[in-house]
């Protein structure tokens, strides 16, 4: 899929578009945070949006996006995560069908999302060429629309909104921290933030055990992501091609941190500011932790991507 | 101690006197929740309040009360929970010592907190006697000010700013649901909450197995707590001469719950809302659950009291 990359107000449009159908979630800070990394942090909590993260944004805008004419053939993707969730509701909110391929070996919890919100499951084997195959049956089949959850220029406008209602209520950040997976919240973070404000600095955090976003990155050539082991389950997927393109242009940096880290980030937040967030987001305070004279005194970001964590699994 | 009644114009001043000094906390909703259980509900995060819990509205007023001679001497209480933390980070605002009395036995996570408050500890056996000999000695020791954690004036016009500050965003609720223990907040909820909305009708829910308020209420005397077994270790005391003459008066109704509905309230609010609550903050939202047909379509106000949790000692 080659598409063009999104401009700033390709993202002001989505926003337009999305603002009455999603929450503007609120940008929480720690005092008691603060003082232990010597740091001035802000986080814009998606773990409070609809479906309990940020995904939401993306699907919203790329199902308000279709026309009549794809509306009645209704949408399809496969996802075990949370973009499974955010089309669902998406896709009931404009009363189309939503097709949802996920892995015979989801978490519960997800699936019960899902079904929730009145989609159609079709489960499959968990490898990638199963989800592929399956999908592929059900478009033809039914005639839904794809939306990938990151290759997409729609879906990438609808995460950039995020960087929007950050900077208009702390416009003077120095520095804009978000988990890199597929990329796709990046990539719209990083477009609106340096047309927002040119002197932040937006960088990507990274598990040390999918770090397939920062070899890529390091190298300048596309490295997909290899079996991997890390708690941020949200953050196993590779970079896309258009996702790698926007990155390659408009990411300061990227930087990778160990599991335990992300744990104890992870802690640090549920204790501290009472909220819950989900593995993958603690990956984004985890840098600031594995990093802390490089970002000392500095005014620092950070989105928290989501919630959904299954209470009886919890790493601590 | 036989003390007067708060009015409103006494909480209206506690407002006053401590808005600088507390976080104006969040009032969240949720969709799904309301979807539910079919009602509309308001939560007042004061999970989000400094130390974690409402309790340091009530222990800020009263410490600011206090003229420059009694400073000097410092402030003393007893407590295991959220109280010791609060007065610990009120007197340290203040520069002036707070003495804590706590037993052996209290959490790990508490006595941490109070430690880093800057406190000075003193651990006694886990009796009320031992408790309030200890805290007897630590008075005529030090000529520190004794300041209850409920059955006191001014922290009761305190934790009545709570409600101000709810009723505020949220003018119309038809039921302002408190969690009582010794009943500091119901007591300022409920004078603060009659004077501006006098339709408004403020209800407090208990755990039945602490149902000493219930009872004391039901009976029109003061019956102790017994000996109890509650997952709402903030709720174990028992209501005191000053609280219970305002409850007798001012409170509509209580309502006790079942262990299980608190534990099953609190995953829902945790699940479904992603903020961390302690198990006495549940029993509010319990209390609605076990009454879904009484509070049908009705607005109603619920006050989160705090999210001091041990992560490694959950419920679920």
């Amino acid at each position: 899929m080659d598409k063009k990359i999104p401009n700033y107000k390709d993202i002001q449009e989505a926003h337009e578009r999305i603002k009455d159908f999603v929450h503007n979630t609120p940008v929480l800070t720690s005092e008691s945070i603060n003082d232990i990394l010597k740091v001035e942090l802000f986080f814009k909590c998606e773990n409070f949006q609809k479906v309990g993260a940020f995904k939401y944004r993306g699907a919203t805008n790329a199902v308000q996006m279709l026309d009549e004419s794809k509306l009645k053939y209704g949408v399809a993707t496969h996802s075990s995560g949370n973009h499974a969730a955010a089309l669902s509701l998406a896709a009931k909110k404009r009363n189309t069908p939503a097709y949802i391929v996920m892995p015979k070996n989801a978490p519960e919890i997800k699936k019960r999302a899902v079904k929730a919100y009145g989609a159609n499951i079709t489960f499959c084997k968990s490898t990638l060429d199963a989800r592929e195959s399956t999908l592929k049956k059900i478009k033809d089949a039914t005639g839904a629309y794809f939306i990938h959850p990151y290759n997409n220029f729609d879906v990438i406008c609808g995460q950039g909104t995020t960087a929007i209602e950050f900077l208009e209520k702390v416009p003077d950040l120095d520095y804009i921290i978000v988990p890199v997976g597929g990329g796709g919240l990046l990539s719209g973070t990083a477009i609106a933030s340096k047309a927002i404000n040119p002197n932040i600095k937006v960088y990507a955090a990274e598990p040390k055990n999918a770090d397939d976003a920062y070899r890529s990155f390091k190298k300048g050539f596309f490295i997909p992501v290899q079996k991997t082991k890390t708690i941020a389950d949200g953050l196993l997927t590779s970079l896309s091609p258009l996702t790698f393109n926007i990155i390659r242009h408009y990411v300061d940096d990227i930087i990778t941190v160990k599991e335990q880290t992300i744990i104890d980030a992870m802690r640090m937040t549920w204790e501290r500011m009472k909220i819950i967030i989900e593995p993958s987001s603690a990956v984004a305070l985890a840098s600031v932790i594995e990093n802390k004279y490089l970002f000392r005194s500095k005014k620092i970001g950070i989105i928290i991507t989501g919630g959904n964590v299954d209470l009886n699994k919890l790493p601590f």
